[in-house]
């Protein structure tokens, strides 16, 4: 990365998130407990802000265009612990009390696969891709 | 999120990367010591297949529109010891062993503020601030 001329939005201590072109900036949710990613989701400024306040992780869908607590359907929620920004504020980084499972699929972190290169054609392995709920019931309507 | 309807890529063990319009997925890169967030980048297909075949990171810059070793400059460089990927396959989680410090400026995490809530606006605060290197120093042609 160049050094950006963006001295103060690195350096300084304001709040000043920059969302991209869709209003929307990306957010990284740690199980605040063991470290684990539990997901990449993204936020746009309604989000953040009541994150902020509330101490519940809020995300914007981009699939659904609409504002979203994070369990509202599931009862999956996150309590959030702490909020970090990155160096040029596009990015933000949630320490979380996760209340169940993180992933619609029921798998407490999004990240249930791992790569495996291997001699052939690389291959994913589970990992971590317990089920803790059963998406079918959870999201039946 | 809702169920989506592309199973195979949520369930399959295959490597099917999303990329978006730009041809970029979303990398999140741990410590893999202490499970600390280094930084959040984007990697092109590219950089995704020179990261699984060499073990080191590499990845895309937006504002260089420049595939990019991580520490081909500052030497800071990042050895994988472990690849994930997320439900739909458009986010990778990156475990590495960081070389000095991740951040441009010198930090070893790219978040080293964090939100403080309080009573009236919203401030940052430093936490893991520390300057590994001298980014002047580092970056000097």
């Amino acid at each position: 990365m160049p050094i950006s001329a963006d001295i103060e939005r690195e350096e300084g201590l304001e709040l000043r998130p920059r969302f991209d072109a869709s209003g929307l900036i990306t957010c990284v949710t740690t199980d605040a407990a063991s470290g684990e990613v539990l997901m990449v989701a993204h936020m746009n400024q309604e989000a953040l802000q009541k994150t902020i306040a509330s101490h519940e992780a809020w995300y914007f869908s981009r699939s659904r265009n609409a504002l979203w607590r994070k369990g509202e359907t599931s009862g999956q929620t996150q309590r959030v612990v702490e909020i970090r920004v990155d160096c040029d504020q596009d990015a933000v980084w949630i320490r979380v009390e996760q209340v169940g499972a993180a992933c619609h699929t029921g798998r407490k972190s999004c990240f249930y696969r791992k790569v495996e290169p291997g001699e052939g054609a690389v291959r994913l392995s589970a990992v971590d891709a317990e089920r803790l709920f059963d998406p079918a019931a959870v999201y039946r309507k």
